[in-house]
């Protein structure tokens, strides 16, 4: 095996026991770390839960002892800052590492930078192999920091030809129980959730997890001020209105979004209806797509997309996943960004 | 084993035997036949080409020697015609066979009739064992033989909205390349096209295989006279028009599905426009539905659907498949009739 199919196979190891923290380390990123002496893996770590060892921490905890000239491969740059638990920097000694790999840097600002500081010590850094998986199991993650925005998640139900309800607004249901039950489970799975002021009027929905784990946030667009009785507000959603919010819908979605960030609200399902998902899609706000697909047809009715596009205009939209549900279609698109 | 579950064991290799014999041969029905002693198979055959021996004379052929007291399975009703070949019935010597296994009926009225003759005999027949996987195996020439019409498949390509092309009519193209050659070989293996006059007059479309097989027939709408100009009618297509067609949608469905029964197409593919897939879908003339969905959005267009319905309409589509093409996604429904 060459230095670089040596590298990625201790990198890919890194990676498998960074999955190992998922979904305790929340908020955190999911880290793993392995340790090697040039000839066999010595120790390995992760993160394994909020407020505990860093996964450099664990794996050099795991080490028999210490000796010279080790290589540590960790899936995320180390951090700097003292936080929880300490710095994860400080642990590593050049007396004992001569080389850090590293998969992708810390978007975090106040965690990153350790790179430079590493060198400085006289360790050899190298970065970036296998960054891309490890963006993947982070995702949530670099788009909170790196876009400062939770990241987004927009979910409807339609028939095939597009309604997700009729001309007189009715929409209870077009899809089948189970198809509501598994997003029962992604709202559980997110921070947060946000609806516009006519789906809060009309539906007047739960929007909770029903049993499937926690329930998220609650996120209102009450534009006129005018929902305060519903039952939703007992809930103390975050409520958005006039005068904060304008005539103007992408000024509108940036204001939230940096609110949100500020909030620490690190994802957001966005449930509709037609109007605000459309705002999101047309300005280009989201990361993925969750599209449940009935096998009916409406003809009429209130289409998912309130919006005028060419043929040729592309949403760079990626098709990742499909799950048949009894007879609905669950369809799952990821944003590529371009 | 029990009995029933020996009969089923020995069905299935009957029904495996069956489909070695597709495509080849088409328009007949893929059969398989096993022949038991009781303790073992003495062997097996299959319909393996059009105008060749059917199954159950393959499998006798294939037998060492004839001794009494065997038991024969077929997936279908063994034949009474003399076609090309010789009733099979005629084979199925009583002094040998004691026992017939027959997975279905024959919907052929030219060739059914053999299991009162085998009664008539002196021999056991049981017949309907496997009898759902059986049709499923002939699903067309099952609904070409009983509802006297093709097996009709409705094939459209949309946004995620509904929409089939733009307001001015501009359609090409909505899905990439893949998905359109994943629909040519659906073409290659159905035995005629259907367009209605608008798609014919806007598209003027090729409705080739492209090289993946033979090209389907083509069967045209041409409402008006008024298409003749066109390319299509250099491939000799089947033209519908007034006055044979009149302003009675559902009656001139049931007037081409009657004639094209009697043309012996027993596979139709209908691609479109708009208003001939949503007359199919509103006289529920069909069997499965091709649905390519690109990951795009309209908001404005021609929308596959042209009617009215309810959320509560059902029209009994059973979702069977899925089929990631790129970024455009194929799903296949099947009816369920009820």
């Amino acid at each position: 095996m060459n230095n670089i199919a040596l590298d990625k196979k201790l990198m890919f190891i890194a990676l498998k026991e960074a999955k190992r923290g998922i979904p305790y380390v929340y908020p955190n990123p999911a880290v793993g770390c392995v340790i090697y002496d040039g000839s066999k893996i010595l120790s390995t770590g992760y993160h394994k839960k909020f407020g505990e060892n860093h996964a450099e921490h664990e794996a050099i905890k795991n080490l028999d002892e210490m000796v010279k000239g080790l290589t540590m491969y960790v899936s995320l740059e180390p951090c700097t800052h003292t936080g929880k638990t300490g710095a994860c920097f400080d642990l590593i000694d050049p007396e004992v590492f001569d080389r850090v790999v590293i998969a992708e840097k810390d978007p975090n600002s106040e965690a990153s930078g350790s790179i430079e500081k590493l060198k400085k010590r006289g360790i050899k850094v190298d970065l970036g192999l296998l960054k891309h998986e490890a963006r993947k199991l982070n995702k949530r993650f670099y788009v909170f920091h790196e876009k400062k925005r939770p990241y987004v998640i927009l979910k409807y139900a339609s028939t095939l030809d597009g309604f997700i309800a009729q001309e007189n607004g009715y929409s209870k249901w077009i899809t089948n129980e189970k198809s509501r039950k598994e997003n029962h489970f992604t709202r559980s799975i997110c921070d947060a959730i946000l609806i516009g002021s006519n789906t809060a009027r009309i539906d007047n929905p739960d929007l909770g997890s029903h049993g499937c784990g926690r329930d998220p946030k609650i996120v209102l667009i009450d534009f006129d001020n005018a929902l305060g009785s519903l039952d939703l507000f007992k809930k103390k959603p975050i409520v958005y209105s006039s005068p904060e919010l304008s005539n103007d819908a992408g000024k509108n979605i940036n204001f939230i979004m940096n609110d949100l960030y500020k909030k620490n609200i690190q994802s957001l399902l966005v449930e509709g209806g037609a109007k605000t998902i459309s705002n999101f899609l047309n300005f280009e706000i989201f990361d993925e797509l969750h599209c449940y697909v009935a096998p009916k047809f409406l003809g009429k009715g209130l289409n998912i997309f309130q919006g005028e596009n060419s043929i040729e205009k592309n949403y760079n939209l990626e098709l990742v996943d499909t799950k048949m549900i009894g007879d609905d279609l669950k369809i799952v698109y990821k944003k590529s960004y371009t």
